[in-house]
């Protein structure tokens, strides 16, 4: 059963189904860029979203696709250059498509269904599972002009670690774990498939395809999704070669859990440093809580967030200062870090390192009403 | 009547009341500045809230301070320079002064109320309002080690310019209002008889004292308070000479009334340039406000909300691009703007001018679960 989320639409920013009618759309980038990050085409103005954004499998798996983004936009950078190449949310798989695909396979009702067919079972253990949820489709595009065209495409298989699940219509839910191995021969099962499919479309028979594999997390996550596989098809090839293994983990900290050993002892110490000077400065701090993301055992970059309960104009500054001298001692050098400070669910202030290269900057909002 | 409310005492994050067993307490100053602000002096550590913080004369009048505390920032810095100078909460006055002075006047029951005493009225023209709502004080001290001293006092009188009262207890709201030629004359005379407090004060006979006229805004008010008059007097001095008038006036952008008018033209004509390139990009757009600050009838400050519908990254990521472009080319020059993306209640991303002279910072947060 295929079921439709209305999120699709609701996030569809543009208006391009309603403007098919005219001959031309103009089409402008934005501002051209020196940091390594994609220019973006705009069509008449507008951001374009892609038609198949939102669609998802099942209802009942949670949907959070800002890491997955952000996570195939790094992966693509190896195929296609931010120099060269210009960004564009995938337009090539139709709504329909993305439907299709992630429904599970009737050889009568859904012969494209990537899923397989359900089986008679209701058991966690015993039932087929929906591995595939999700679909994400970016086009990297050259061009100029009124003339932009497809040079690359990426894609997302977000694969489900948990498939939440009813036994009867609004029921209650159970959930089917997925193993990571489950998730990665699937995946690849799949991806094959897609590429073929990729192949068959008008503009994408000879342009290279990126295809990753991502670990959807469950709704009880800490530490949100990742990325493990990854693989090119060059664009006279119609068949995946050899995949990459992408070692990608994200710790929270401080550690909870007695059994959890950190990834890098020296980053979670520097952490409890920081954690205990800020703390230290007020008693009535709730919280100061980090995700560090590592990528083959190395630190990627870290966030953390500072829970406080008061809202003084200068205590908000002093100790925004005192974060910022404390975070440039304590906290791990060379990496990314963004610390947001927040007051009854508001952000008061940012300390930020966004490039490995530069000193922190901070800046305190002007809260007043 | 004299209604506590518990605001100070949620708000005061120092436990400095219950350390007056220790004989001695460590001082540190936050780190060193260059920028114009002030070092704040720490105790054990932590903070020192005032006593009076949180301390009003009523319960029925909205109390936002960050604005009026910031101001009173920024109008002390002509008296006590940030290079001299370190900050603390005012210590001075104590929370049982505070609301001794802000309650009404009563020969027996309370005769430091600096508010008149009721009449027996209680229509809104007829009745005696309560003028004074809150006092902000704040200290300057110098020293150093585990010797700091106050040299320089700041204090705002905030006047209501409407007072909210009921005609029985728990009844209906009601409400004065209060003209600023009326704040004016009962600030002035109230600031004359808290200066002469204050000379009364050990350690405080002979430093400077800032006095600072507020009025503070109306609950439903988009624009918050302003100040409008400050004082100094000086360490030699227990009487107030000239007052200096202050022409702060703050407005918001879009202008929806038919009769304002704004205060620079070409200011709200920038603004209006930016907002139609930001929501010629996303139809579903649902806001751009800003509000400006004017000293003097000049820009001062601009902060702008910009509140939206969507999440991917990619697209706050080119938003945020074409945000920080627009507002390089249509806004203002040469003040400090702040812009904050928000969706669905979250920051997004931020673009700001701190100063005068630099370009824009732009970030967007990694918002992944």
């Amino acid at each position: 059963m295929i079921i439709l989320t209305g999120c699709g639409n609701l996030q569809n920013s543009n208006l391009a189904n309603n403007n098919s009618a005219q001959v031309q759309n103009t089409f402008q980038i934005t501002g051209t860029t020196n940091d390594n990050t994609y220019n973006v085409l705009l069509q008449d103005g507008r951001y374009k979203s892609s038609p198949s954004r939102g669609a998802t499998a099942t209802m009942l798996n949670s949907v959070d696709v800002t890491g997955m983004e952000s996570g195939l936009v790094q992966i693509s950078k190896q195929a296609f250059s931010t120099e060269k190449y210009i960004f564009q949310e995938g337009q090539q798989i139709s709504q329909s498509d993305a439907y299709n695909w992630l429904g599970r396979y009737d050889e009568k009702s859904n012969p494209d269904g990537l899923n397989p067919a359900a089986n008679s079972e209701t058991d966690a253990d015993k039932r087929t599972p929906v591995y595939l949820e999700q679909l994400l489709e970016q086009n990297y595009m050259t061009g100029s002009g009124n003339n932009y065209n497809v040079q690359g495409i990426s894609l997302t298989l977000a694969m489900n670690s948990v498939d939440y699940y009813q036994k009867e219509k609004d029921g209650a839910t159970y959930s089917t774990k997925i193993s990571r191995e489950d998730q990665e021969k699937h995946g690849k099962e799949m991806a094959q498939k897609v590429v073929e499919r990729l192949r068959q479309k008008e503009g994408l028979k000879n342009i290279p395809i990126v295809i990753a594999l991502y670990s959807r997390p469950s709704v009880d996550s800490l530490t949100g999704g990742a990325y493990f596989a990854t693989t090119t098809v060059n664009g006279d090839s119609g068949s995946i070669g050899n995949w990459q293994t992408i070692d990608n983990q994200t710790q929270v900290f401080p550690i909870v859990s007695g059994s959890e050993k950190a990834i890098n002892s020296s980053d979670l110490e520097g952490f409890q440093n920081f954690k205990s000077i800020v703390q230290g400065y007020f008693p009535n701090l709730s919280g100061v809580i980090a995700k560090s993301n590592y990528e083959n055992g190395k630190l990627n970059s870290m966030t953390i967030t500072v829970n406080t309960q008061f809202y003084g104009y200068q205590q908000i500054n002093s100790f925004t200062k005192l974060i910022s001298n404390s975070a440039e001692k304590y906290l791990p050098k060379n990496v990314p870090i963004e610390i947001k400070v927040q007051a009854v669910g508001e952000v008061q202030s940012v300390v930020i390192r966004d490039s490995s290269n530069y000193n922190f900057y901070s800046h305190v909002f002007s809260n007043e009403n």
